[in-house]
């Protein structure tokens, strides 16, 4: 660890680094962001980005008592070295270990947990309004970047930021602009802060239009005095940031995100501001580290590799779910021209980038806009055509009510593909997947489907793509698992599959856990027991006729699933069985009431209770 | 009915009415809408508001070949009548009759059913990139409240327009600036319309600077050259709508949009850029009718009423479960100084106007923004505050992921109090508030409490202030359901309220539902059953020590809710029972998967089978 860096054990230390050394200590800061990062995985480039940023921040504030809200949070490494925390990073996203992202219940200078896009405005507004209302002074940032700035929830938040102008109040937004999100940025907003990049002179401008006017006299004055007709235009010629100056946000622009001093001179500056502003601070992603500036996008969120070439250690082999669903949907797509395929700023981690290459014109990224994303496909979908929506599962929730009410309400044929269904890992509780099928499953309209292997996927959006309805598939983070592939009963809509008949038990497993159940089925067969094996398919609507049979012929059902019990399809099929009259034993399994933490999901799925040496025992303990 | 107005009797049809005659069929409209709806009861005041917007573009258009989306959609009476609905409205907001909003099921000319607010522009890009994906040229046209432009999706839409314009594609939006939404509006994008409504003489003042420029020799070509400088300088110069224009979105306006000719006029040319083109008309809600222009939040939605007087015929003479709400939040704030109230537009409608009154500095009214809203509210109790967001069941919709991502993986003590919970009555579909138990009651750390009369609210709310975690209160619209008042237990975490012991059979009772299922004990005691009544209380955490007694003693247990049964409440409790290992027989009632068409909330009971009659018939067919 570098010289500096070591001299900074608690919030606060930074201080005492003399402000010639700043440079130095920035070095250093990336040199253990590399070697951490590049022994634990993790989100790297936008790190790197952010160290200048975040080092100004600690010189400028004190913490806790001040309060920056990062947001997305992926951002926060720097952060969490500079209080207290540098020596827990081996244990970076690991079980028990740091999280990676801020968390409140980690550090009291984590003062807003967060995960997902576009929350930083509001939350921050939050702690300044309090901050008022209590008659505080401290200082409340908002550290949010570019892409984040598509998010809708950020715009409410800077309409609202209007309170704070009202009540002559600080607060600052600093925006992290280096022109990507995780990948490279969209729409009017992006275009609109290109555009500001892009005025350099302005200020140059400004002085060379005022001198022109005063200098020159009588007629210089004549146009003075007509622009001076209107204060605001006068505003509109010398100040960029005019978005934001129109909805009443000061706006200090431009600032060089890697220099240190302007960053502290800039927020020295905006503390003593009465209202908000927003510093318009230029980074570059994966600054510092040359692999990471030409690939950003791949060292966005990486597994360890090697910091010399830049290269994983581990390699890929496996097919994951997400390229079987992108080969898959290029192949449907080549004769149905009605496909379209829509993603919210994530063309690579979703797969779509290869339709995008075939398909330019049925392709579209709308930024990190996942409310609009649903409705805008309800909009192709009311034209005739079939837009799919492919996204995270945790990402989707933003769309809930789009969901319901412009899509089902209508009963448009959107298909929903729900990658990073399930556990997730080492992302932890803001990214697992595992409330799908809790928010879906009581829409009405919508059809909910989860494939047990990847063999299954490419029937099952042959289907999706010819039903006139909504319709979601679900699956999971990861390599697909390559069991059961001669399994492949033609996908009919509400029909599951049968894998094994049995006799004193069935499981019906959802989705890809199957691997685990298939597992738990060889494991209860050696010990002598005679269990039958369903995949479930269909999570709606449900295969009642074949849940008639198997009550009628096994004492004990078994749900499986990755899932959130509440609202599960276990409940689902506990409140058929009791409808019916059914007096089955029924042992649903899945995840019970938690928020799941960063771990592997193998560790995870064993914390739940769903991998299969815990099937196994929770049925073996039922039974007797 | 009017002599023009008769004669429009099909989509066009208004094409033969001749231009000068426009104005008379303006007054006609609005004489049948207040004949219509001062009988019916509905939306009026943004109906008279959006009459010549209307016409115009029935008048520029081809229906249903052109696509207009109404934003919220309560503003498409005039719509429908141009569309050969007019002789149904009679009917509007009743079983079977005119949906107050537009259906896709009711005519091809309502290309996209709205109800929630800001999804307009999202769908109108959808239809828009449908039509030139086919190749076509028919006419899109959002029509958009200032209002609903706080909201985020509308913003992601108007970020993602840049993709029309890239193709130079058109796309047209009315902004349909009244000032207001349900109440006045609020924030920097409000500001901001406003400084643009007061820039009457913008082109004025742009002849006069250039020729300014022009004609004085020497030295007004040098300023001139160092305008030039910055092209977009000179564009921010000249060009009122700048935040739009940035966007990359043509910017039209002012329009007088009670002016039919001008309206015509804009719209016209509109139809002619390539590219989108906001047109920014400025009307005013309730025009032409004086009750309606003078108090607009009254008339925007209202039941039957004196047209002369503007007096509503049914005076109200029950408290509601919204003033019981806001009579005890003031009386709970008093010595409570951490608690401060926020709303999404909906002052009025959540009862916290008198909050507003009594503790303005404490009150806030974030625009229709429910995302922020939730985020907001987490932030204040990140710092310590105690917020309190009231919104409409169907509204919250759109906060889900922020609660489970915001509130709940932080625990933090924001309560919800979700006002028309349950079945609505005439808005029908989009407003019912049916899903808040099956979109809350799954994500961990929530706890969720419905109150089964008004009495029990105060208590309940006492309570909630003290919970230090996430908490949300539901109750229905309307008047308070005044029996069972003397059970008033105190309220305590996770328990229940017995009302009656019984024998065969016992009820489960959540929340408001009370009043029917009391009802239906009386009937089973008058047939000679001995029935069991509970007041759930806390649907979350459920009462597991009274279900264990319950189970034991009760052969039927029987639960009723005001809720999609999928994600409900019965399911919960038969996942307890199934888990349990109970082996009673369970019924449960309530809304069995479909969405819930507008008609009284009598009817809808009815429809739903959680009336009185219709629970004591289903016990009995149950028992039997």
């Amino acid at each position: 660890m570098g010289r500096l860096l070591n001299q900074i054990k608690e919030p606060n230390d930074i201080k005492r680094i003399s402000p010639k050394l700043y440079p130095v200590l920035a070095e250093e800061i990336r040199d253990f962001l590399l070697n951490n990062v590049s022994q634990t995985g993790g989100h790297l480039a936008s790190n790197l980005g952010a160290v200048e940023i975040t080092m100004a921040l600690h010189i400028c504030l004190r913490f806790p008592e001040d309060k920056v809200v990062y947001d997305v949070g992926h951002q926060s490494y720097v952060h969490k070295i500079l209080t207290g925390r540098k020596d827990e990073f081996s244990t970076l996203r690991q079980k028990d270990g740091l999280c990676g992202f801020p968390k409140r219940s980690e550090s009291e200078c984590d003062v807003f947990g967060t995960g997902h896009s576009s929350t930083s405005i509001s939350a921050a507004l939050g702690l300044a309004v309090a901050r008022d209302l209590e008659q505080k002074d401290n200082t409340v940032v908002a550290v949010i970047g570019d892409g984040a700035l598509s998010g809708g929830m950020a715009y409410e938040a800077l309409n609202n930021l209007s309170i704070l102008r009202k009540e002559k109040k600080n607060m600052i937004i600093i925006l992290n602009d280096n022109k990507m999100s995780i990948s490279e940025n969209v729409g009017g907003m992006s275009r609109y802060l290109n555009d500001l990049r892009s005025r350099k002179s302005y200020s140059e401008f400004k002085e060379n239009v005022e001198s022109a006017l005063n200098n020159i006299p009588g007629v210089g004055k004549s146009v003075a005095r007509t622009l001076k007709k209107s204060k605001d235009s006068i505003k509109q010629l010398f100040i960029p940031g005019m978005l934001f100056e129109n909805m009443g946000i000061t706006y200090y622009g431009l600032v060089n995100g890697h220099d240190i001093y302007e960053l502290i001179h800039a927020i020295n500056r905006a503390k003593q501001h009465e209202g908000p502003v927003l510093i318009h601070a230029i980074t570059r992603k994966g600054m510092g580290y040359k692999n990471a500036e030409k690939n950003p996008e791949k060292f966005h969120g990486i597994g360890p590799f090697d910091r010399q070439s830049g290269e994983l250690l581990a390699k890929k082999t496996k097919k994951t779910y997400t390229d079987v669903f992108a080969d898959s949907l290029v192949a449907l797509a080549k004769n149905n021209k009605k496909i379209v395929a829509i993603t919210a700023a994530m063309p690579s981690g979703t797969g779509l980038k290869s339709f995008k290459k075939y398909y330019p014109k049925r392709f579209f990224d709308v930024g990190i806009a996942e409310e609009h994303a649903v409705t805008f496909a309800a909009g192709l979908a009311a034209q005739g055509m079939h837009p799919v929506f492919a996204v995270y599962s945790s990402f989707l929730q933003r769309g809930y009510d789009q969901i319901l009410h412009d899509v089902c309400i209508q009963k448009l044929p959107v298909f929903f593909c729900i990658d990073r269904s399930g556990l997730v890992g080492a992302d932890g509780e803001t990214h697992q997947g595992i409330f799908d099928i809790s928010y879906l499953s009581h829409i009405p309209n919508m059809v909910l489907m989860a494939p047990k292997n990847g063999r299954e996927m490419p029937g099952m959006m042959k289907f999706a793509l010819e039903y006139n309805g909504p319709i979601a598939m679900k699956y999971p983070r990861g390599s697909v698992y390559e069991g059961l592939s001669e399994y492949n009963a033609p996908v009919e809509l509400g029909k599951s599959e049968v894998i094994h008949e049995g006799q004193d038990v069935v499981i019906l497993s959802v989705g890809s856990i199957m691997e685990e159940c298939e597992k738990a089925v060889q494991h209860l067969q050696e010990k002598g027991y005679n269990p039958g094996l369903v995949n479930v398919r269909f999570i709606r609507p449900m295969d009642e006729d074949l849940l008639r049979e198997l009550a009628a012929k096994y004492p004990l059902i078994v749900t499986v699933e990755e899932n959130e019990l509440i609202g599960g399809y276990g409940q689902m099929v506990s409140a058929f069985l009791h409808k019916n009259k059914y007096h089955n034993d029924l042992l649903s399994l899945g995840i019970s009431d938690y928020f799941v933490r960063h771990a592997t999901v193998a560790q995870q799925r064993e914390q739940a209770g769903i991998d299969a040496d815990s099937i196994v025992k929770s049925i073996i303990d039922r039974m007797n």
